[in-house]
Order: structure tokens, then sequence, then C-alpha cells
């Protein structure tokens, strides 16, 4: 590909963030942008350089898709407040949910559910409404390169794929940290002063918690999740990993309810070690802290009779399930 | 229920095994009398204790359902047959695999797939064809007490359950070791003569890998499980753990091969702490193990992209998946 990594050892975080900055005053012109924040690293950061470089001429939403942590939104949208940047939360969630409707198919969730409803129907439309001539996204060098590599269709690559996003959804895509990987983008992020809880925050996927749903991602489904991934983030937020999640299995598998035979939920456990996310190896986390995470998760989350640890490493694995 | 349990702190098994050997030859009289063996040590045990009592006039048969370990049927008659106990291996794949074609519900797995094909099809069969007018089994303790509590549906309960066997099946039932549970069968096991591997070896499930297997059981998926117990239980058989097992899922996980993205199988591995299987904790085995675990699991069979380590307790979790 004709992108150039900037490797970590050879990052100047201030002259990119300068230089970024530049970029994106000159593309947008006297115009406007508009960007989509999840309140991962990615976007904040993109955030952050679009607001240094426009104001209030960047407009920059939450798109609450039903399918993030639990109280997520308001909870980014407060932290960027904080730092004087305005974030509006719109609700999509019906949206969303409706195109999620009987999907099981992992690539089928991703694209018809996800990537197809966000930029056609939910944030195309805002672009549009809100006169935006460029859309700030934060693609970095991993993504692409596992797009390209036909490892993973992440939703945020459009012309690597040769997508002519102008033609296809009405306004001009930037970059900004394209050519980074993660600890370069960490590094950029607290360089341009995100509070250190987003630019050391884990990892989290495209499609977010449906990421993390095996079979049909309803809102009943993703509670399940959601309530787990609190779970496994409150525990292992102090260990150290690259990652830290939870997954919903679709399979059903026997268990006592009651002391009477019942099927009930299983819940699988994942933490990574990892710099990029390219290779990664599960980490040992001791046994004691697992054996809290899977008891918790059995008392608080609804109809759990099983909870699994992953022990095998990326590749073969991945680090999400879908 | 009216069966009184012998405790192992009250078992003498001397004079437990002259009591049921007596038992035994007083209820078959100059008959016959007819087992199953199924290598488990309760099926063992039985087996002994009726050769002791009838010598040629006990016909024990091995059915190969084929849901056993790898290489079964011929080792378990190998070890009998070391012991003076004849055995015959009677092939029944074909009855089995074909009634369980199609079915995914794990009760319906139970009942139909292996209890209905086991005693009317294949084992009564046997029965009738042999004249004998016993059948000789090895229900414990904890399976009568479980299928009475609803906690599972052992194959092996007929009488407690109200059918009577004498009209149902053509032969009357005896269960020498009703009244013990397993670490008390152990120690009759070791007292009658069986080999340590037979009275030491985990337990493994009536309805054998079929319990092991989420979703169907076809010939293909069972020699997938079969061949991640064969590693589970060479690299786990010092542990010192009650049991441990492979677990096939029927849920698909994301995972890379040839550097693609692709989907592929998630075995699940299971190490018990219990001395009854009434209630079990997950053993805390040393990480490194179950890296080695995982890894041999995924370069030895066909598909796997994925490994996890079950990390719940037995409530809510059951000690088999099915």
């Amino acid at each position: 590909m004709d992108i150039k990594e900037i490797q970590l050892k050879d990052l100047d975080p201030e002259a990119f963030i300068k230089d970024q900055v530049a970029s994106i005053s000159e593309a947008v012109g006297d115009g406007l942008a508009v960007n989509a924040l999840s309140g991962g690293v990615d976007s904040s950061v993109v955030t952050l350089l679009g607001h240094r470089a426009l104001g209030e001429r960047l407009k920059t939403y939450f798109i609450e898709n039903g399918l993030m942590r639990e109280g997520e939104p308001q909870h980014i949208v407060d932290l960027f407040a904080e730092m004087g940047v305005k974030v509006e939360i719109v609700d999509a969630k019906d949206q969303f949910f409706g195109a999620l409707k009987g999907v099981t198919d992992p690539e089928e969730k991703r694209d018809k559910g996800i990537t197809n409803v966000f930029y056609k129907d939910v944030f195309g439309k805002l672009v549009k409404d809100c006169g935006a001539n460029v859309l700030l996204q934060g693609t970095n060098y991993t993504d692409v390169e596992e797009t390209l590599a036909g490892v993973k269709r992440q939703h945020n690559i459009l012309e690597q794929l040769g997508i002519d996003t102008e033609a296809a959804y009405g306004y001009k895509v930037l970059e900004p940290i394209v050519q980074l990987r993660k600890p370069a983008v960490r590094e950029v992020g607290k360089a341009v002063g995100l509070p250190e809880e987003l630019f050391s925050r884990p990892p989290f996927p495209g499609p977010a918690l449906a990421a993390r749903v095996i079979g049909e991602v309803t809102p009943e489904r993703t509670a399940l999740v959601r309530a787990a991934t609190t779970i496994v983030e409150s525990e292992l937020c102090d260990s150290g990993a690259f990652q830290y999640l939870a997954i919903l299995h679709e399979d059903k598998v026997t268990g006592l309810r009651d002391g009477k035979r019942d099927f009930g939920h299983q819940i699988e456990v994942r933490c990574w070690e990892s710099t990029d996310a390219v290779t990664g190896e599960p980490t040992d986390v001791p046994f004691t802290k697992l054996r809290t995470i899977a008891d918790r998760i059995i008392a608080e989350v609804s109809g759990v009779v099983s909870v699994t640890y992953n022990i095998a490493p990326k590749p073969p694995s991945c680090i999400e399930a879908v």
C-alpha cells in the first residue's frame, strides 16, 4: 500500500499534531468538518485534532447505536465537555437493531448491520444535513493493513478498498492518524491533551458489542454482553493488558438452576497481551482473579451458567469473536 | 429415596464385595447374566463382581457406539482379557449415528439418541438373544440422586423413574453399586482387583462423547472432540484432578487461516476438582500447561481456531456440556 507508517520510535508527537492540524485546516478551508466520536482512542484523538484546527466548525456526533458500553454515550460527552469540545448524541438504536434483526452471519453483521446503517442511513444523513464538506475519520495503520490483507473488514476503510466516498456518500474523507499504529496514536493522544482514561483505554471494536455477540444481535442479548463487559473491564483495568472483553455465545450449555437441570448462557472472557493487535497472547491472569470474574458474571448477569477464559493466541484466533 | 448410601468412611470393601457377589449369585440362580462394559470405573467394577459370582455365565459386551475415546474398545477388551474376563465388542456405530442424525436438543440427544438405541435396539436385543434373565448395571448413588432431583437424566436409571424393566425390556435389573458414590466405587474397584488405570480413571459420561458435542453429533464432529479429548487427557492425567474433558462448540468464531479471516471451531477445556460430581470447582491448572494444551489442540485438531478453559463452578455449571 502507498501509505507510509510512522513508527513509534520516529514519532515527534508535537510536530505530528502541527502537521495534521494544518492539513485539516487546508482541506476544510472555510467549510465545515464533521466526525463521529466513539470514545475509543482513535476517534478521540481525531476529535481533538479537528477541534484544534477548526474549533466550532467541527461538528462531532456520538452515534448511540445501542451497542456501546454501559453509560458510555453520556460519559464520553462529559469528558469532552471538560476539554471544551461539544459533542452531540444521536439516538440511532432502533435503526441499528432493525438492521441487525435476524442477522447471524459475522460478515453480514459488520457490513449490513453496522457499516451500511452507519454511513448511509445515520451518519451519512448527518453529514449532509450539517453541510460539512469533509469527514474526519480515525482509521489507523493496522486497520488498513488488516483490511487489505483480508484479515478483517474494518468499517472505516473505504478509499483503500477503491470506494469513492465523495461519489458514494457525498463527502471527502480525511484520515489524520492513518500512518500510526495504536501505541503511536496513544502518544499523540497524550500530547494533544486527552485525559489518561481516554488515551490509555483498551481498544473497542468498530461494530462495538455486536462484535461480541455470536448469533443474532438483539437489545436483550446486547444487554447481557454489556453487563459482562462492565464486570470484565472493572476487574481487569489494572492488569496492564492490551485489551479485555466478554463474548456472549449462541451455544447454550447445561447448567443447574434452583437444583434443576436447565440450559443457560455461556460468557467467554478474553484478555490479550499485544502491542498492535496484529498478534496477541492470552494474558496469564491470576486464577483467583478469573474465579472472581466468573463468580461476578454468574451472580450479576441473568441466565449465565458457564464462563470460560480464552487460552489460544492470535493467530489462529482473533482478538474479537465476530 | 429408599436406597441407603454407604459412605466411604463406613465402607468395608471386602465385606461389600462378598455381599454383592452373593446377591448376584442368588438373583441369577442357574441362569445367565449380562452386562455392558463401557470401561468406566462403575461398569468395570460391576463386571468383576459379576464375573466373580458367575464366571462364564456372565456375558459382557462392549457396545462400540462410535462415541468412545480413541482406541477405547480394544484397549478395554485387552485389559479385561488380562484379568481373565472375556468381553465381546459389538459394533453399533451406524445405529447410534443414525439415531443422532439431525438431533441438537440435549435431552433428545440423551433420550432418543442414546438411551433408546442402547436399551431397545442394541443391548436389549443382545440380552434377549443371549438368554439372560438378569442385567447387571453400574448405576451409582449420585446417578440416582441427580436423576430424581431432575438435575440430569442418567441413561442407566430406570426402576427409580418407575419404569418396570421386566415389562418394558424383558429382564430384571440388578445394580450392585447403587449405594456407593464414586470414591467408594474406586475403593471397591481396587479391592476387587481392577488395575489402577481402571479404578482411578476420570469419569466418562454415559452418552460418551455425545455429551461433549454441542449441536448435531456426527461421526466427523465426534472425531474432532475425540482428538481433543486425547490431548486433554494426556496433558492432564498427572494433574490429580477429578475429571478433565474437551467440548466441541457449535458456535463458529472468527479466526485467521493462512493470513486470511476465516471462521473455525472452538474447543472448550474443563478440568474439575470434585469428590462426587455433585459440586465442583475448576482446577487451577498452571497457565503454561493450558497454553500447551491450546497449542496442541490448534496444531493437531483440524479447523480449530479458538480454545477456552472453564472458570465457572458447578453449580450453576455442570461437569459436562450436554
